[in-house]
């Protein structure tokens, strides 16, 4: 597969810290949510390796933040997930499938709970900007929904908690998992949540005003010297073991929160509010779900498109849609959408990727945050 | 500039024809609605040269096509266009600009009326289905509104009607300006509009069904030999010449279809039922508008980001949002938003682009269809 040169354009965004992510060697870019994002320094390997030992400094600009505010504010949102947000507390983010009145999955971003009428969403790769702005308008709702000045640079890493206790104070590190506490840099208070697209711990910084970017990537850096601190980003294999979904790469709008393996973030005891709420309690019983699979063979090539799997028979068994080679596990870790024939752990497959077919095995569970 | 490599993903979508356009040389890419579209293929003023005295094919899958159909499909559309829909025919392809209730531009495709229920959107880069589904969603409107397996290849150039003739007859050159006529290929029909992204004149074919599109591009490209006909792509310098915008480039949700110079297309004398009727009103005398403009000195880098324009006393004048060497203008040609103060054509400016400041000179019109 040869490479790809990337044409430059105003239309494909720079976050603030674009140039330091670039200087920092940034060897490969993807475009998300129409901005660049770095997609790895040394070689995916030992990106993986230093994740899983260190920490690292991410910029994830492309997780676009969309502001959503006024008295309207949470019945909006509500409107669009099937995650109960009366039961929110102040300082709570929370992971909410984002679906349409078919139950069609349209993104899987955090939200953030600034107040009562301000929330934060930092998206996944949809612009839901626009279907919350339609949605706005169709039914007249008091709201403000638009795109604020803010870039998230996600610290990640064993090491995480050390960084951010040595830049922004040991009481930082007490704030739990998706919680947040706001904490403050050359006179300027950010919110820092307890969460990141890794599963090596960590946190995210949202940066309020793109200035302030720069200086506090160089702060994190200059503090962390002496814990082998790298300019990093979501790590393909490190995410696969980890179980975490890519939104457009694993599940879209033809999949449900079910078939996305996303239940538990699903209220259907009763109706929230969510406009799916009656497409999804008929779809709670899902013919096909994400599955971990792993794939025989040597380094699997990249899914550049779905990869067919298919039943000893020679029947569809389903898609694989994201797969790597784990140095750790010595074999090709993958997400599969796999049908309920055939999604039973332990079941054999096979799957036709570019470079033949190979031998797939459905595994009971994803391989999570275990270190060599 | 160092080159930005692509990291190749299933998020980022390749249309049906994207391995012909890799095996025809594309010598970069861009990202299009999420879409990877060829940039070049020679050098882009070789490419040029070519559009303007030949003929080219298009993979122009990145204009994605979403379909909205049903009983209230024009009145939901019409909701986000000042563009008066009723008086359209039923062979006709529209530009329209699309607003939010605040004016602000969200796309400008083409709308291709397919019947009185049923209409296709050739979109511009930003996701106007989740527009359009939010707000369907919130009026409960009875539309289906969804992307349809169509991918769209353009035929331009001055021997596009020759070429079109060869392959679908003569009777289909007799299709007028932004009027369709459905053709037929193997057995498929399909239809073709005389539009696109040039002023070279030509074509547009939209594939109905992904499967079609190899062979109609083999097919175009077999009858076209004695045509020197070539892959190409959008050409910058070409549609900075013609005029052409490009949505995320040179306006955005920042701006109204005023600013953009798109008057023409508004209908604000009465109410046609768009929900930015009242703001547009409010907005038709703007402040700043888009302007052709000259760039002088040598050929200009790319415009990543928007470049500001300053006036002789140093007050800003507006920003550059695209520009190009004009190897037929022996200069750089490039649109700016320009301040209502600094408009007038004649009107001299300094512009700072990344390699220095340099004198800009506001011009009466774009350079067109000239070729030398």
């Amino acid at each position: 597969m040869t490479q790809i040169i990337l044409n430059a354009s105003n239309r494909l965004r720079r976050s603030p810290t674009f140039e330091r992510v670039r200087a920092a060697g940034a060897k490969a870019y993807s475009v998300y949510n129409k901005t660049l994002i770095g997609q790895w320094f040394g070689t995916m390997e030992e990106d993986y390796a230093h994740l899983k030992s260190a920490v690292q400094v991410w910029d994830v600009g492309g997780e676009r933040v969309v502001e959503v505010a006024g008295p309207d504010a949470q019945r909006l949102i509500q409107m669009t997930t099937p995650r109960d947000l009366s039961v929110l507390t102040d300082d709570q983010c929370a992971y909410i499938p984002m679906v349409d009145p078919q139950g069609g999955m349209l993104n899987d971003p955090v939200l953030t709970r600034l107040a009562d009428d301000r929330y934060w969403l930092a998206l996944a790769d949809s612009d839901m900007l626009l279907y919350l702005k339609g949605l706005a308008a169709g039914l007249k709702l008091d709201t403000r929904v638009f795109e604020p000045d803010v870039w998230i640079l996600a610290v990640q890493g064993p090491s995480a908690d050390e960084l951010i206790a040595k830049v922004f104070g040991e009481a930082a590190t007490r704030t739990r998992f998706f919680r947040y506490t706001m904490v403050e840099l050359g006179g300027k208070w950010m919110v820092l949540a307890r969460s990141g697209w890794s599963v090596q711990g960590g946190f995210e910084l949202y940066v309020d005003g793109s200035d302030h970017a720069g200086p506090i990537w160089d702060r994190l850096m200059e503090a962390g010297r002496g814990l082998d601190v790298r300019a990093g980003c979501p790590n393909l294999i490190e995410r696969i073991e980890g179980g975490l979904l890519s939104y457009g790469n694993d599940m879209s709008v033809e999949h449900t929160p079910f078939e996305a393996g996303l239940g538990r973030s699903c209220t259907i005891d009763r109706d929230t509010g969510c406009l799916g709420h009656a497409a999804l309690v008929a779809a709670r019983e899902p013919q096909r779900q994400i599955r971990p699979v792993e794939i025989a063979g040597a380094k699997v090539p990249v899914v550049a498109a779905l990869w067919p799997l298919t039943a000893p028979d020679g029947q569809p068994a389903g898609t694989v849609s994201s797969a790597a080679w784990s140095p750790e596990q010595q074999t090709n870790v993958a997400i599969a959408m796999v049908g309920r024939a055939y999604w039973t752990p332990g079941t054999e497959l096979a799957v036709q990727a570019p470079d033949g077919e190979r031998p797939v095995l459905v595994k009971d569970r994803f391989w999570g945050r275990k270190s060599a």
